[in-house]
């Protein structure tokens, strides 16, 4: 067994990795700036167990990365969403996206400067712009002509351009 | 169990995760950077047992992130270095630690330009050059006063001002 802390590593990166490091968590971050707020959907979206969700969801409201607030459409029910301290985490997505695309598999979404339209270098910045939006002004849309391989209501909602942030409509 | 891999993730970033999102992994790499290059050496610094060093190890070389050399000083022995793959993840690693110096703790080293000393600032970049500084042109140094939790031959190494990637002297 690993533990979950890296006590003997005087790093700020190892303890950003004791809240980030362990399996799923970075996805459920990436669905929760793609819109994601409720459990049913972070999970029909992952495809993870529901006891796995429910620990990395505590977690993550533990470490004051997501907030658990009250569902206002259905009693009983909470959401979840990202806190500031969360939202400081879009570079770290986007640089892992932008490795991702160039050394794994294309992106199936572009990433593209609400504003004007124009799409987001491998900074992050709006090359007309010359600015780097926050994740708020960014907006992701579908590649045309790849081939969908979910049917989940989170994958459905993502078919049109979405702005990040913007609550999924499932 | 989980499985290492997020099959059903058509995601950039998912597939960026499947090479980096194990224990040990990132920290590993950010020893690369820091100029770590021999099994001792990584052992010692990160505390992590010889097995699990060596699986990660394996994995980052058969993912094209470290690349295995002799090693020119020690007969049968090895190195281990960054490929373009692995340089191109420094803008993971620091969004990493910029977020968890600013959520976590403070940073127990400076960032500075190599060719006018200027910090780098949250994005990496240096303000008085007006560039994004490579990775080998970035040097760290331990913050004054900071008590060192280590004695390791690598964190006495990384006492004094050190360029990122250039080969430590342990």
């Amino acid at each position: 067994m690993l533990g979950k802390n890296y006590d003997l590593q005087d790093c700020s990166l190892a303890r950003a990795l004791e809240s980030l490091g362990e399996r799923w968590t970075l996805l459920i971050i990436r669905d929760a700036f793609f819109g994601v707020r409720r459990f049913s959907d972070f999970q029909a979206h992952l495809d993870v167990p529901r006891a796995v969700l429910s620990d990395r969801l505590t977690g993550l409201v533990r470490d004051g990365i997501l907030v658990r607030r009250p569902d206002e459409e259905r009693a009983d029910r909470h959401v979840y969403e990202l806190t500031n301290a969360g939202l400081d985490l879009w570079p770290v997505l986007y640089s892992l996206l932008v490795w991702g695309r160039r050394h794994r598999s294309p992106s199936s979404r572009t990433y593209r400067h609400a504003a004007c339209g124009g799409l987001l270098n491998d900074r992050g910045a709006c090359p007309a712009c010359s600015t780097t939006p926050a994740p708020q002004d960014v907006v992701i849309t579908p590649k045309r002509g790849r081939a969908r391989q979910r049917k989940d209501p989170v994958d459905v909602a993502l078919r049109k351009p979405h702005r990040l942030l913007a609550p999924l409509a499932t």
